[in-house]
């Protein structure tokens, strides 16, 4: 490959020291050389309504649009609130499934990962997310989710993971997406 | 009954022209005289960040929190986007749901109401929002859910539904729903 994989990361928590902030930023660190992650901020979109996309999107979305368009893969931080996925994560996720059918999403390969302070993990976020992405034409791993427990020990107090199990886990869905992705752009129509 | 019961209507979609929003007025038209449905906009809360809950909540989110509490209970028209609920109404109940253990969301019945195009009918966008209801503390309609397919044919032009099976669906769960808030009212510790 002559350059790294372009993948960009959202995550769906807005707070400063979000613990899936730390997670985007661990991903990033222990991505191999081929693999890039370019996070892409996503505090400023406006709450989704159709009647913006009149003109034309708002200035961030066509930045959203843009970025993904520009991306080999998208990689989703999704906190769950609420045994759901963020409204932050499915308002982003609802501005890039625009315009219907033509939406810069559609193909992209793409993985979540979730950490939260009790056993939950984000499971249900995650599960509860996955027809979304069918839905929108992305592709989601299918094996390899990171899910994460126990947070408050997981990672230390800068955010960097040091439970081996977490840091394992990490790891192994960040090989298999790399995978995913190499596979399915070798696959994508030329 | 004194006074009618008091119901807070959100609507999951901001756009002017919205079937959600005129499934809303219908709701508000065709409820009892003895419940009265009165519709709180959720376009100006700002994307759910635990970071903006200091000093104190943001005013549109102190409203909202202020306008459940002084509602009996809830009434969400919950738009199906991409095979889950709209990022607009998931953000409003993550704010909703805040500050944790004390929301003013807790112990309120609470009701969703949904159409589509086609004939999914906003199933999916009900169903992966029932746990977070549930979780929050509310009381969500067992019952008598209401989803109508082919709004575009439900509905006329301006919004009325004029599709009778649509129509009785609606009313069924108004009727449904005002006999589950009377019930949990009455069952209330004083």
């Amino acid at each position: 490959m002559c350059k790294p994989l372009h993948v960009l990361g959202l995550s769906g928590s807005l707070r400063r020291h979000s613990i899936h902030n730390a997670l985007m930023l661990n991903a990033q660190r222990m991505a191999a050389p081929e693999m890039r992650v370019v996070i892409h901020d996503l505090s400023d979109l406006p709450l989704f309504n159709q009647d913006l996309e009149t003109p034309a999107f708002p200035d961030s979305v066509a930045r959203l649009h843009q970025a993904v368009a520009q991306a080999d893969a998208v990689l989703l931080c999704v906190p769950e609130y609420n045994h759901g996925p963020s409204g932050v994560i499915k308002n982003a996720l609802d501005w890039m499934s625009r315009p219907a059918g033509r939406s810069t999403a559609m193909g992209k390969p793409v993985a979540m990962l979730g950490a939260s302070p009790g056993i939950g993990s984000t499971i249900r976020a995650q599960m509860s997310l996955r027809p979304t992405l069918n839905v929108m034409g992305m592709l989601p791993l299918t094996v390899a989710d990171c899910v994460i427990p126990h947070s408050g020990t997981a990672f230390d107090p800068q955010g960097r993971i040091v439970d081996p199990s977490a840091e394992a886990a990490l790891g192994r869905t960040l090989k298999a997406f790399q995978a995913w992705i190499v596979r399915l752009t070798a696959m994508a129509p030329a």
